[in-house]
Parts: structure tokens; sequence; C-alpha cells
């Protein structure tokens, strides 16, 4: 609880986690852990929907001033706040945990009827808030790492504690796969406090129909003119945005599955005397399976760009996020939901749940599968004060000892020897 | 009269007036005129909106068996039915007249209310009808070569009287003006019956505004596929289409002055339940200067190859007409009203109105005055029993003289030596 | 095979099988059977995408001269070609069967190496032909009626043979479920050679995921004008119809499963210096549910209406045709999956499989499980000559009896009483 | 100079004109005229694109705080910042003159090369400037009425200095011409430095082809959703606006003359993952005609209205600026070309010239013609050190008494008794 409110207290958005990053280092090394930090743990050319360097800049001293060690802030320049650990007890398979670490954009309610207000860990970093549970989730990562360590002759194999930067506009996990996250990696873990599980006592042990996603930001620029004087020598890059927008929506369905796509921001023009010389729009494309994804993301790229040529304006085209499809192996699932059942606090267990949207996890899950492993998403459920992403979030503390538990006894049944570890 | 009814009779559409152009130049032969045929009048890579080589031969075959002479007919293969004819009568400047042939794709009305059924003169050949009056522009062509003949004396110079095809949809000139129809000119003349002089004694000596015009057919040739089962196999044509469609009417206005662009037809689709693979349309720009209408073309090629590229259809964009802009030289359309005013059945004379529309003699008018020559457009009135272009179209017959001796009566003024010819 | 070959070789589309449900009618009567006809069997109003009242007297004359008895064929006019009878064999449940009869709107190949062409019994009807295989399913209901009668003794309770006009474009099972066509139905069982069991001997004993489909005509009527000198006097039907068109297709993704719309046709415009004052154009929308038919049908509806006012064109839509999602009941096709395996000519069941496409049966089907009845729709595999829908279709004859022993056999294992029915 | 370089240090954008105002009405009672205030002077309810009441108070006080007298700028709450002054020297004609007090949405140049911020009199107000001269308008207002005052005994008739706020966005003169501004009005009079007349020297004595012009904001609510999730729950503003943008643009090019219409900016969204559920565009209409004008704006209101039922979005459109074509009395023109001939400074007088775009002083010229009185607008030439509306604009302040002594022998010839004033 304390470690959630230090990290509620002081969140930080996708790709600027410098000072939770830090404190998850700190921690971990004084649990004599090794941290694969900097670029080591993500690949600079892979990562996605990155802030400008003065922003980033901002933030490493911004980290620094709350609290954070200065030493592994500097190794986390251009955003590097990725870094995983593998805890060696002897032989046997590798089992990975993923937490992710950022915030969202988004001011936090200062009412007496939100507890983080109240009781004063609610956020002083303006914009930005802990409105989806990673705060949680960082902390029950390193209570399991402290577990982990006191129970270490109970084990044979090695545990990976992945903590994933970005995972809002899955931004993150591509760029510590490309740098060897799940290299190896028998047996993958994630959860999530809350979402589908919004009822206390609830345990979903598998997910499925993780969307596959893609991310686009998309620059048109024409030529200005005075819209009453010489329209023609204008080059309109709103007509530009607007056909693109018409025709990304109607992409043909696919007979493979569901798709989705939306344009879900447009800004354009500068004036209405003026014939508009530049738009800027944010699209995303999605797929129940990454295949799915790829088709709609080829066919979105070539109408874009060919509204681009239509008004004889020039166009680019940045990949800001994306993530896999992905599914639970339903072998694993099972067996987590055997073990949620016994569980303190454990009142109900579903096998499984359509997700139907994205999560950065499903990245990380399907290389491990497509490498031979298997993997499984928990959604462990918690009182909720209000919907995820909202101003008055919050969730009952309790949940996090429930979640640890499941998560130390799942790694027991994976890597353990001798008998069932004690609490 | 004669002439006229024997003309309206046989109608011919664009390119097809075998028939007609082959009685034109028997009828000049018999005046000893040397008369410029077949590739020699025409330029075959310039023929803009030719019909397919077998309906060009069915329309052949049918002009001999009407009346037509074999041998003429046969240097026109390929639709070469312009001709002209020099008659020279000593030193002096080339004065052109155009004349043009080609009847309207129209049924002729079969009631007793229209005077060419009741008098049996209307079309005997379906789908065709001179619904424009151009039978008797080709009918006063004639009879003026006649009178220019009987008068030899009177003249020094040359006057080229130029027959045309395919003046509706501004097909013809083009190609004849590369051939060389123009070359040297030092004044022309065109007149139409009616038209803006729609009351009996009008005459309208020049004329402005004629729009320059670009007829373009285009084709997007894509893939079908099952709508319900496969659409994402499609490649949609219709789709391309309509956002071409769209975006072609939303090009910018143009602060040099009027210009036009319509979409005027479009067919897409084979039944609702496949994927449309084809789209065929059919569009038109205009401008107020030539200058004006590139500005529209240009930016109608590039929306209508983008539009294409957009939903990855192949593209196909054809020229199928198109003439230059005009205005009458001034000096010389008021040397016309002056000329107009003197002759019978003459009560009033403007000396210029707006068009507002595209006849193919602008092309003819527009070259001969970057020549350096001089050139005009008259409007003949006549009482009319209804619209140009409908289907009980016919005019008062007494025009015919009053347009042959305005002609007359200028040539002779611009080459004309010794007295007024008489009449 | 007599039966079939005599309706292969006289095709009719949907509602004008005036010959071949005449034939039907005979062919009942003569069995003593009671046959249900014209308004009592097909509720006109609830008729979809029905010919002009010209053009269905017309093929009732021609189905008389090809030798139909004219009092029968009177009673179907207006095109009411649905008909059935109720074989009663004592007390007992209600089993319906459903018979399609029309043809397809295609020239049937004139080749040798296309059988019916070579052996005599290819269409004589220009423009229709039998390339679904339907002319087989009305041979199997008459030969399986006088199979029924054979065997009455064996029988108890009731069996109903529908024979339904127009299933291509989904037009004919609302009018006769609304004339009553499936009241008090307990089972009803529905079939087709060939399609998804395109090999011989596999039989697909149930089917899941029909769409539900709705089929839309649309008409927009807006007022001409010359493109060049009178643009703005315009209502230009050609703009309404492209917004509309690339609107529907932008219709929103559903979460609740596939959905699908297709503008597969468009025809708009007379020349292309006229302002376009009409358009035609035909949909349909999709679904894999009802519900989800209805929320296509809902927007697209609502997106004509809005494209028409846009332009200030009217706007008429008529739904010409349309049927309900469907799933087969699947204890029943499991049933039907077992006796299969018994039949002579079967070497393989599949329990059922995704149909992805619409079937005018489901709707027959859907209402007789919502009576609380059960219902299965079976594909019988045969050898084809190539695809169903093109010229040269044709399938092995021998799938016939196949069909027909199958479903008597699940007749009386619903009905039966003694023992199995021989043959 | 003075009057000119203090206006200049504080400028007031649209409707916050209360310093300037107010310092004007003091001018003006200084010199005992009795100034026409608050709504006497503007009709609230005519008033277009007034900023949000907060806004104009936070002006107000600014205002005060900048030397205006308070109870002046009491009179002028809720942004009636026009006024005007009639100056009676007897029986005659009522002769008005109108200038404008308001400066643009901009940041003034700070560099050495930029005279005012050398000077010590740029703008001490952020985001606003004097780009356009309307300093100088005022300026010479001031002068005019002083001089006028010093020569009353040279003069019978009256005189209406008219000072008008909002010009920019052409949305003040409607609200003052409501009022009864130009009532009674003979003959009026407009000018502006610069411009077309970017000479100094030069002045253009009248001016045609001021377009009529409409401004319009609009904004659509739909509903959001999870774009992943439940895209078919939102409804889409973004695809409203988009559809909106194209067919607005693709409206009728118009035969009776030269039309425009620009969406030049739009705002809609929240972010990539949210179906968006609002949107915001700016568009302005012209005509070179107010009935021209009214066309384009009768289609666009059409068209706005439908995009947005379409996609069942609320539309709400506000007309935010908006006047009325004009071109100057010819015969006041040439009278006024005549007396610049003979003003100090003056080396080239044009007649009239083309302005192309839109001025708010048309629309009190526009009604003072249908009164039966005569206008012009003049464009005295001066220096400029960089184009109206860049950041860098200045002006040879030598202009304003050039300007001053036009105006003053104009209103002396069309008022005067006894002999030319003197300087």
């Amino acid at each position: 609880v304390e470690l959630r409110r230090d990290f509620h207290k002081y969140p930080e958005v996708g790709w600027t986690e410098f000072r939770t990053a830090a404190k998850v280092t700190e921690f971990l090394q004084r649990l004599d852990c090794a941290v694969v930090l900097g670029e080591a743990a993500v690949r600079p050319d892979e990562m996605m929907g990155v802030p400008a360097p003065a922003s980033l800049e901002q933030h490493q001293q911004r980290a620094i001033a709350q609290g954070a060690d200065p030493e592994i802030v500097a190794q986390m320049t251009g955003g590097l706040t990725g870094l995983w650990t593998d805890m060696k007890f002897g032989d046997g398979p590798l089992v990975a945990l993923r937490f992710d670490l950022d915030a969202n954009d988004l001011q936090e309610a200062q009412t007496d009827g939100h507890r983080p207000w109240r009781d004063g860990f609610a956020s002083v970093n303006d914009g930005a808030m802990h409105a989806c549970g990673h705060d949680g989730h960082a902390a029950v990562g390193l209570v399991l790492a402290k577990m982990l360590v006191q129970e270490r002759q109970r084990f044979s194999g090695t545990v990976r504690l992945i903590f994933q930067p970005s995972e809002e506009g899955v931004r993150g996990a591509k760029a510590m796969v490309a740098a060897g996250a799940v290299d190896g990696v028998d047996t993958i873990l994630g959860f999530h406090l809350g979402f589908q599980a919004g009822r206390p006592g609830l345990v979903i042990a598998g997910t499925e129909d993780f969307l596959a996603t893609t991310k686009l930001n998309v620059w048109y620029k024409g030529q200005p003119a005075h819209a009453g004087a010489y329209p023609e020598q204008g080059k309109n890059a709103l007509l530009a945005a607007c056909t693109a927008t018409l025709n990304l929506h109607a992409i043909a369905r696919h007979s493979g599955g569901a798709t989705r796509i939306t344009v879900g921001k447009l800004h354009s023009g500068q004036g209405r005397n003026v014939i508009p010389a530049d738009a800027y729009f944010e699209l995303e494309t999605r797929g129940v399976t990454s295949e799915l994804d790829e088709y709609m993301l080829g066919e979105a790229r070539r109408i874009i760009q060919a509204a681009g040529q239509m008004w004889d304006v020039s166009c680019r085209i940045e990949v800001a996020g994306g993530t896999k499809s992905g599914k639970s192996s339903p072998e694993l699932a099972a067996q987590v939901a055997d073990i949620s059942r016994g569980v303190t606090g454990v009142s109900e267990v579903a096998l499984t749940s359509s997700f139907g949207a994205s999560e950065d996890y499903s990245h990380f899950m399907s290389v491990v599968q497509q490498q031979g492993g298997q993997g499984t998403y928990l959604q462990v459920g918690a009182a909720l004060t209000s919907g995820h992403h909202t101003s008055t979030f919050d969730f009952d503390e309790a949940a996090l000892s429930t979640a640890a538990e499941i998560l130390l006894r799942t790694v027991w049944a994976l890597l353990g020897i001798n008998e069932t570890p004690g609490r």
C-alpha cells in the first residue's frame, strides 16, 4: 500500500517514468537483484510515440527533484524507462511476469470524496494521474520480488520481473521485446486490477480477443492562400484530410474476423479566410488477429497517401503505437483458475473473458507463444470508485495482496520444489 | 432548301458523316473545286471521341447505300469526314469560312405537327437527327461556293471553305487544325442559325466568352468479390469513382475567371452482392480562357489518378473532346454588323453577345488570332419550332438565304474588287 | 432426373416461376394432394423485388406456351408462384420441408462440353438458367412427395412440402411466412445440392451463420441543368449518390458481430454536359444476427435520406429483398448427421458449417425456431462442373436420390411408426 | 501622428475597442460634438462574432487601466464600442464618413528594424496589433473633426463621423446600420491607407467588386464511445464534419458571377481511441454580389444540416460575420478623383480598382445606395514596410495628412459654401 501510494503521488506518463522506474530499480537492487537497464532493456529505434527530447529532459529533472537517484535516471536518458531483473533459483524454466509503470494524461480530482486527495497521496504532477491502477501493478511486482527472495529455497528455475513503460497507447512492449525481454521465456504472466473484473472477489484467469492495434499520426502539409482573392493558389490540406477520413472508415470489412478503424482527432487550418495549409490527425486500426490489423494498416497507408496526392500536399505518417493480438494459453489459464480458487479473498473464478480491446501485454505474450511458450493474463477483481481513466478512479487496496498471492502461488506451481509457500 | 432537306433526311453523328461529307465533296468537285480530303484534312492521331472501327464501317456501308460515292467514302475510312477547298481568285488575303456537318444522337419526332415528318424529309437514320441546324449550315456553305464561283471576277484573294465533322462534343476542330486547316488564314468566319438569335431578323455579329472545354472519359478497373463472403478481396471501383466525383467538384474556384466542372454520367457495378469491379464516368471541365480550362484539367487528372490509387484500381483517362476559348475580333465584328444591317430580312443587329458555352469553332478562330489574323462568329436569327437539341427542332428556312448573303457580302468586303456583288 | 431436366430446360427467374409452379401443382394434385395456391400461399403486400406487371404477364403467356395449365397459371397472376401442400398421415407433429423453384439471370452455355446443351435440356428461355441447382431441389421435393404417398402407412403426423419462389435475392420467404407457410410447424428441413458440400459423398447436416440481409434500391431525383451555362440551376443527384455511397461504407463496425454493407451498382446521369438529375443504386446490408442487420439498415436509411436532403433531391427507397439470420438446431442437426451416415452414397458427414452468406430458407427456419420448433439446413455433396451461378454449372444427378433418401429417412425418424421405410 | 501612435500602442481587437472608442469619444466631446453611444449606436442583437462576456469585462478593465474614462467605458458594456457624431452646419445634405477602430489578432514584432518598437509605440497588449492601419484611420477621423470645427463657417449641411468596431471579420457594420448609422445619409465616404494603393502618391478614388461574404461557425455534437470496444455506440461528429466540408466545396459554381467557399479551420475529437463526439469548423462564403453570397449561404446551410442528420449529431450554426457586396458610385468616384489630383503629395490617381475581397464598409455603402444616396471608397497610397496583417507592418505617416485633406476637400465639394477651405 505504501509503495502504491508513493507511485500514485508522483505519476509519470509514457516514456517519462524516470522516478517510478528509478524507485523500482533501487528497490530491486536493495534485494540484490541485478537490473537490466537502458538500451539493454529498451531498444531506442523501436520506441513508439516518444515525447520531444526537451520534454524528456524536463521530466528527468523533475524525477530527480522528486527523489529519484540521479545516476539511475541518467541511464534512462531518452526515455529508456523500462527494465527487468532475472531472479535465478537454480535450474529450471524461465517464468516472466510483466508489470506496467505509466500513468494517464489526466488531472486528478481534488475533492474530499476522492480518497487519494483526502489522504494526501493524490498526484502532485499537473496533468498526470494513475487512473488505471498501474501504480498498484508496480507495487505488486516489488512485493512479489521481496516474497520470492524470502522464499528462494522453495524454487528451482528463473523468475524474470519485467517493468514496462508506456503501456498506455501500447507503445512500450515492442522496444523491450526487441531488446530481448522475452528471449527464452517459457511462461509469461500479466495481470490487471479491476477492468472486466469490476467486482471484488472475482478473478478472471485467462483472456481472449486482445485486439492487435496500430496507432498512426498523420501530417499533411500544403500551401496557404487567401480564400477570397486567390483560392486556386492554395494546396488544401483539409480537403485531403476529410477525404482520407471518409475513405479510411470505408475500408472493407474482413471475412476473417473483427476489425476496427477510427480517426479520433483532427486539427486543421488557421482561420476561415485562408486555404488550410496543414492538417494533423490521429487514427488507430485494430484487428482480432495481427493479420487483420495488418490488413487494416495496409489499406490505411495506401488511402492516406493517395488522399495527400489527390490534393497535392505532402504527407508524413508516424507509427505512434501498436501491439499484437493475443489469447491466453487455455491450459495455463485453467491452472491459474484452480490456483485462484484457493486464495483468500477470491469468491468467484472465471476461466476466460473476451477482452475486445488492446493491451500492450499481448505483444509480450504472443511472442512467448510463438517461441513455443505459454502465457495468460489475469484480471483480479477490486471494488472501484469509478471507471478506469476517470479523474476519481481509485480501487480497494485489499486487491493488491490477493493479486500478489495468486502470482506467487502460480510461480510456485510452475517452479516450486518442496511444499507450498507459506504466507 | 433542297440541299438542307437532303442532309436533314440522312443525318450522321460525329465522325460518321460519310454521306454528308461525300455529297459536299461531289458538289464542290462539280464546281471544279479541288477538295482536300482524308488524312490531308484530318490528322488521325488528334481525333477525339471516335467510335469503334466496326461502327465506323457500318456507317460507311450505310452512306453508300444512301447514295454516297463509294470512292469518296473510301478515302474517309476511319472517320476522316472533314474536308476543305481553296477557291483562288488571284492574289490577296486568305479568308476561311467554317461549316459543320454532324447531327445529334436523338430520335426525330414522327408527328404531323413536325414539318420534316409531314413533308417527308425527317430522319431515316434511327437515333440520329439534325436538331441543331448543321444541315442548314452545310447547305449555306455549298450555296455560297456556287455564288462565289459565279461572281469569281469580283474577288481577289482566296476563300477556303472548311467543312468540319464532330462539332457536337467539340471533337473535330483539333484534328483539322493539326492537319493545317487554318494555316495562313487571315480572316475566319463561322455562323450559327438561331441559338442566341432566336428571333427572326436578328443578327449577332460577334461573340464573346466561348468557354474552353475538355471532355474526359474515365475507366476504373478493380476486382470483384462476393460482398457477403469475402468483401476484403474486392478492389472497389465505385468507391474510387465516388471519391473522385466529390473531390472533382471541390476543385478550388479560380480568381482568374469562370470555371466549370461536371461529372455528368457514372455507371458502375453488376449487382448488389458483388464488390463493384468497374466504374465508368464522363466529365467535362470548362474555363472562360484556355488557361483556366487547363488549370481545371490539371487538377482533375491528379484527383482522378489519386482516387484510383486510393482504392487500388487501375485508371484509364481518355480525352473525348475539347476546344479552346475565344472571342470575336471586335473590328471584324463591327464590320460584319454594318454589312448585316443592309441585308434583306435583317431587322436588328447586335454587336456581340456572351456565349457562356462551348463551340468547336472557337478552336479554329483562336488559332487564327494567335497567327495574327482575325475572326468572328455570327448568329443569324431564325424562327424556331422548339429549342436546339430537341426532337421537334426545326427552323424557318428563310434564314438560309439571309445567312448566305451576309457571308457573301462579308467576303466581298474583305476580298472584293469592282462594285458590290449583285443578287 | 426427368423432372429435373424438364425444369432445367424451362428456367424461370424470381416471381415468374409460372410454368415450374404449375407443373409442381399438377404433379401434387395427381397424387391427390390439396395444394394451397395464390394469395393463400403468398401475401402480395409482403412480396419484395417484384417485376413490373407487363413483364409478369409476358412470363405467364410464355409459361402457358411452354405447357403449363392455364387455369393454374391464372391463379398465380401477379407473381403468386409459391405454394404448399399438407400431407396428413394421422395425428402427430407437423414437419415442413422447403424447396426453391427459381432460376438465375444468366445465359446458359451452348457448348458441347456442357452436358445440358449436349443432351438437349439446356435452357430455351433467353437470359434465364438454372445455375444453382433449384431445378434439382424441386425435383427432389416431388419425388419425396411420391415416396411419402407410397409409404403413407408408415407415418403419423403431417408433412408440409413448401415450394418457394424468388429465393435468389432472398425475396420470397417473407411473403409466404406472412401467408402462414410455417404456422404450427414443429420441425423444418431445407437442403441445397453442392454449395459448401462440393465433394460427392459429403453431407453437412447443419449450418450456422446464415447472414440476415436486406436489399435496398434507391432512387434520387433532382433537376437537370446545362453544366456550362447554368450549373447552379441543377439539383445534382450524382453528388447525393456519391456522398451516400461513401458514408454508407463508413457505418461503424459493430461490437456484436460481423456486419456487411455494399453499394454494388450505381447508374446516374445522361451525359457529361448536363447536371445529373437522377441516380439509381442498389445496396445490401448484412449481419450475422437479424439485430445486426437491423442496425445496419437503420444507419443506412438515415444516411441515404440525409444525402438526398444535402443536395435537395427527392429520395425513394425500396426494399427489394431480405431475410433473417439463422442457425440450425444442434440436436436436430446431430440427428440428421446420424441418419445420413447410413445412406447409400454418403461417405463423409460434417455436423455443421459456417455459411457466411444468406439463404431465404433461414427466414422460414428462424420463425419456426421462434415458435419453439426446430430446424436444420443440409448441404448434400455433388460433383459440380463449375461454381454455382456460372454459365457452365451442372451437377452429378446421382446426388438427387441421396438427398431424397436423407430427407425421407429424417421424416420417418420424426413421424415414423412401424419399421424403417424401405426403398 | 500622436493620436495614431497612441492608438497603435493600445490595440484592441473586434468588440473590445473600449479604450480606443472612449478616447475617440472624449476627443469629440472636447470639440463639443454630441456623441451617439451604446445601444443607440450598436444594436446588440445584430452584433456578430462577439467574445464571451467574461472576456469583454476583462478588456473593459484593461481599457480603464490604460487610461480610458470609466464612465464612457461603462456605456459600452457588452462590446458596444461603436459610436457616431453628427456635426450640423446649417441646412443641407447629410454626408457620412466611416472610420474603423479595431486591431488584429497578432503579436507585434519586437525588433529594432520595426519602427513602432524602436520608437516606443509598439503594442503593449499581448496578441493584439494594429497591422492594418485602422489606428491611422481613426486618427484621420479625429483630425478631420477638428478641421471641420475650425472651418465650420464654410459648410452648410451635416457631417456624420462614424467610428465602427469589428471591421476585421466584417462583424460590426450590420449592428450599426441596424441602429440607424446611415439613416438619411446622402453621401458616404470610406478610405483605407495602403492596400491596393501600395505606392506613395497613388490615390484610387473608387472601388468595385467588394465581395459580399458570410462567416459561419458550426458545431456538431455527437456521442463518444470506445473505438475498439463499442464503436457502434458513438455518434461520429468528425464524419459529419468531413462530409460537410467535402460537399460544401462541391457547391455548384454560379453563372451569375464569382463565388467562393472555404472551410478554413476544423477541430474535432479528443484522442484516437474514442469516436469523436464533437467537431467545430469555421467557414466563409463569398459572392461578387449579395445575391450570389446568399446562394452560397443557402446551399451551405442545407449541406451542413444534412451532414449532421446523416451522422445523427446535433448541429449549431452561428453567423460570425458578414457584409454586403458593393461598388462605388461612379460619378462620386470621378469627383473624388478630380479633387485628389490637386492635393499635396498625390502624384497618380486611378478612377477605380477591382477589390476582390471583403470590407465591412461595403455594408454601409450599399445601404446608402439603396436609399438613393451615393458612396465611394478611397485607397490612399502609403509606403508600407510589409504586407497588411503581418507582424512588421508599418506605414509612412505622411499619408495621414494626405488622406485627411482629400476627405476635407471632398466634404467641402459636397457641402461647401464660400471659397475653398485653406490649410
